[in-house]
């Protein structure tokens, strides 16, 4: 039997490399998986080597403790890989496809599959609608930062690259397919840019500079990154984008000294729920974020809202906070006009598109980003530099075939 | 000179009829007229002979005291009217049409008018964008219960009834679309309200009311009303709608008794800043219908929200209210990938649709309010069984021309 | 084995009853059977006891020879039923669910299922994209009206009815969930049909009552239904429509008489390719309904256009009919700014939210088309009838499990 | 009283400069003014010193002798200048102001202008909804190719540059956005273009080359140029176009050649009703373009129809092309579930979105369709050389003021 190896989540500030179990065509119990989900057959499901796994901002929530992850829960939900074998119910997905896996577990039979919502699919967590690999709450799949790694509903969920020699070419940006590409995007999009649109976006972390990159392909005008972290910034000013540290400069002040005027058309939160407040040492004040893009978004602008917020959070700085509810002035959004959209990206909306802009040459997502490729071995180091806050996005290459792979 | 009588904020708890001037192609200083607006000339304006004029719930929150509003601010906003003279640049609307005002004033020139986001047009509050006649803190325009009112823009605001004989005899349905009807019909809008939708609808007033009637002029299967008021709740369960009594059950219970299932696929807001809690005996609440929506709107579903929030509300339960924050679970709202519709409805992209559904009678809205014709005198005490709970809509008609007038 | 009857094509003017085999899971050859999908495995699938399958005004351009439908083509696309077993791949879908079968094939994974564009499923048609049971040049399903039938990809296009016994007592409109309804509604949608609109359907057969029955649900002021049979303009005009008898006025005129002004806003062809001119005695001329349509429609409208059209049509009036073109006057549409929106109608879009409709009483469809059930038998004399104009719809019910079969 | 120089048509072939009078507030009889505009009064007016005006595709369909256009019109719907007087009822706009003027002419108070539609306005034209400046059957404004012009509903119509100094920088890029670069560009919006797409425009002269310019400021991944010029083709191609001669090759054989399939996911039609057949020596064949378009696309795509069709063209092929109408396989159309949007552009839903595109460097249309300033005294050799097809866009500069007048 192939042996099978992974990041595990092993307690707050740890992961670890750790034998896993080489997939089945069966969901089995461990850490994490939802009573309701042990056993359940997945005839419909392939069997991928991993080719590409990336480490994602949100599993720094986990990582950091602020979630209720059990330990030895597998991380990774940001899969490209090589498809090795397919279970019986599997007709279009073939053996030797390249590729990509939306972050998002989604059945494709339910009614809100159909409507193209994914992200809140009914049928894959027993818990509530929407589900993930490798992530606390979410059902119980296991994740994908392993060498090899079962996706259900193969034909539904996978996105194969047309030609799997020129998508390896470029692998280090279609490798952003599976979560942050579309998560920007979808960022923006929500937020309503389009072309000639200006836009505020709160975070200069790799989602947020891929609702820059997001925004940019949509045609918008001025894409202004709001961060405290100087070498994220430098990376965005690097990639087009005009930026504010909001450490050292009030937002609307910065917009003014941007766009001559103190609104921007559009507002994105690449941020969520660990938000810090603005200024010099500011400590974490959830709602900042939110309430800095109702100051700075114009009347009846939209925002866009893919940074995380979630129902429970054991560290919050207080009960409002650790039960998820935030202190928002809705009386000025409310006089704007303003509109809100929150969630997941439902990624199957947008990853075929943007894989073709990636293909076509019209988005350098792994430039933007830094995106750097490392091992398995490597990858509890990768956790570290990037809770630290290093301008880098890690991508993992488990079996080396990227030819890319750099040491920490 | 022709004389002019009006109903005029008189301090908390008090309206009055008081003698004002006759409109004139000028706005001139006066109470809560913005300085900048004062001696704005207005050839574009048509002044009306009122023909009927209804008491708003957004004119309570004035009323009881819970703004900034002045001493002698002439109120009202809900206005109908014939046509009696036009100024010099008025084009194509013409003495004797019998016209319907949208609550918004907007200018129909700048870039959100162009859009048609009337709500927030930019030219014609100094303060900020979006205006309405006889409104604390909107710019200054008097308003237009009296019998003579002014509407800048004419040409541009102004909905002509294409027939004035048949128009009045339905002139108290046709009163409905300067505020409610649209207002209503936002609200189930931005919800996503459409054919086959379950709807929960947050407060049974009059703009809940027509955002129940308006729900079910877009198609919706069930349509559920929830209050504590039970003449309020009889009147919605006659028109066709399922109720809730909040202090009695809670929502999804409610929900639950009614669907079979616990959650509603859309979700309106008809209550706004004053809300109270659930329950016997609760006390103002702000974030509770919020907070009830985001818990009983299934994933993926919309909430729209015409209910008023204010940036500022002297009369707030605590400092947070008092600034338009409240404490909203957006991480409940997140996961569930809800969106959210803020601020006043834009009429003008709604009213000529209505008023053909009222023409062609697929639309009874006096009728589900309660409409009643009052006299101009009668006002005050209008004003005083409104705030009191009475489950009617007072349609002030200051020259008695409906021959409907009740007196009370 | 269970035997199995069902209605077949056997030449121009001609259906019969005759016995064909149960279905298996996999795609056998037969009459216009796509070599292609011969031998196609269907794990996915699921057996369905016919509880109704209606008779289609589709069926009919078969019948009348004006395709290259084969004899022995087993016809019908309308189908309701009861699963009597599924295939090992079928998941959500069980064993005694009553479900209405969307007349598109489709697969639930490929690029265009994925946007909801069932209607032309990439993977279900070797010829091209999409396909429906029982129809010429569509794949090779075998056609429903039958006894028995086989529904690939089951958890997807299947819509269960949430409680059979309530199901059944509205048998006789939810049976119209799987073409007509949808198809009418999709006309109305597509033609920008909303509160208020007026709207001129061309055609008063099931179809376009489909589309009155949906203006109205979209909340239509005035629907208008043109035709030449006087039986199906009656029945219309029993259902709420205005109607114009074509054979004797004048489109503009007729609409000028209902409306007041010679224009509607939306326009809606239930018609398609088998048009005949207007005024008494007219042939065939395939571009008069759509002619009409521009021409009746107000600058900006939209035209929805549900009708079938065909790339081939072996009995045209001219060559060019029978390649399938038509002589339009596009430079008319350019001047009004008309958009227009072709094709089958993508039930599963639809027919779930209309499924809430019928079940919350909001929707009266089968009373408008008059539904009447007969028995297999009877199906060829059905055809017969309708194919000669009667204003009834044909729903077959194969075992007599409705308790409302009439004898013809 | 100032003079006014103006181009004007003098019969098939032949334009000429000619004195005309200097604007005045009323609408006052001449070539092509319709009987019920004389004598229109205008106090909501500006007159402009034409900055810049260009020659217009449209205009050589009136200067061949394709329409019924009198001797005298003045040419002209391309238009930027200087606001140098306003009428009395302008409010917003004033003296100085460099502005840009949308070639629809539109009131700004008609119920299509409310949505949006000023393509179709209904009070500036009394023959049919929709106008322009010195365009035939327009209702007679006077064209712009003057020294100065007057432009109604001032405040409305005219886009204000924030900047004049600025722009005057990049006035030869933001005198597109009179017509072409919104005109084009709304051709790839309706067509559906978006990040990923890729598209097949029809045309490469100015019109298409500003689609092929505004799908790539969409996104778009592949933009697919057709013409029969080899000049602007190659001209196209150096802009990052693709390019099919369809003199030489099948459209659908040249796509295959660029993508590796024979579809496109969109389809923009920017030649209209003078298209001529494909292959050598091809004749004019007005369904062509429409026809290919439909063959080219992909199954569930739209199709954009920016080119102009007429509703007569005294010069048609054929009887049928005289009355504007054509031979369309709409079979063929609706088996692949086409949707098709036609009219003009309203140029206002796009043009301030655009400018903020050119200032702010995102779009050089100036240079892709090769911009040249030219004298009001060399308009006549501008119209002949555009009419031989040259790869140049003539931008008239009546007063000299741009600084880059070439001499032809």
């Amino acid at each position: 039997m192939t042996s099978n190896r992974a990041i595990a989540y092993q307690g707050p500030g740890k992961v670890d490399v750790v034998d896993i179990d080489y997939p089945t065509y069966e969901l089995k119990d461990g850490p994490g998986v939802n009573p309701d989900n042990v056993g359940r057959k997945l005839p419909h499901a392939a069997i991928l080597k991993v080719v590409t796994t990336n480490i994602c901002g949100s599993d720094q929530h986990m990582v950091r403790g602020r979630t209720t992850a059990p330990e030895g829960l597998v991380l990774g939900h940001e899969i490209t890989g090589e498809v090795i074998e397919t279970g019986p119910g599997v007709e279009f997905i073939q053996k030797g496809d390249l590729v990509s896996v939306p972050f998002n577990i989604s059945c494709g039979r339910c009614s809100l599959c159909k409507k193209g919502r994914t992200e809140i699919c009914l049928n894959v967590n027993p818990d509530r609608p929407g589900s993930a690999y490798g992530y606390v709450d979410m059902g119980g799949w296991v994740g994908g930062q392993a060498e090899y790694v079962l996706v259900p509903y193969a034909d539904w969920n996978l996105l194969k690259f047309p030609d799997a020699d020129r998508a390896m070419e470029k692998i280090l940006d279609l490798t952003m397919l599976s979560d942050i590409l579309p998560t920007g995007f979808h960022g923006a999009v929500t937020a309503g840019v389009g072309p000639g649109s200006s836009v505020y976006i709160a975070g200069a972390g790799p989602v947020g500079t891929a609702a820059a990159i997001g925004a940019q392909l949509l045609g918008a005008a001025v894409v202004i990154v709001a961060d405290m972290n100087a070498d994220r910034l430098a990376n965005a000013a690097k990639h087009g984008c005009e930026t504010i540290d909001v450490s050292q400069e009030d937002p609307r002040e910065g917009i003014a000294r941007i766009l001559g005027r103190e609104e921007v058309d559009a507002g994105v939160d690449a941020v969520g729920f660990e938000a810090r407040g603005h200024g010099k040492g500011a400590g974490e004040a959830p709602a900042t974020v939110l309430n800095t893009l109702m100051d700075v978004t114009r009347a009846g602008g939209d925002l866009g809202i893919p940074g995380l917020y979630v129902t429970g959070d054991p560290g919050g700085v207080d009960e409002a906070a650790q039960e998820g509810s935030l202190s928002l002035r809705l009386g000025l959004g409310w006089a704007k006009s303003l509109s809100f959209t929150t969630g997941q990206c439902p990624v199957m909306r947008y990853h075929r598109q943007l894989m073709e802009a990636i293909l076509h040459d019209k988005v350098q997502i792994a430039d933007a980003v830094n995106a750097t490729a490392i091992s398995l071995d490597d990858a509890p180091k990768g956790y570290a530099q990037f809770d630290a806050g290093i301008a880098k996005k890690y991508v993992i290459d488990p079996h080396g075939v990227t030819g890319k792979v750099e040491a920490l």
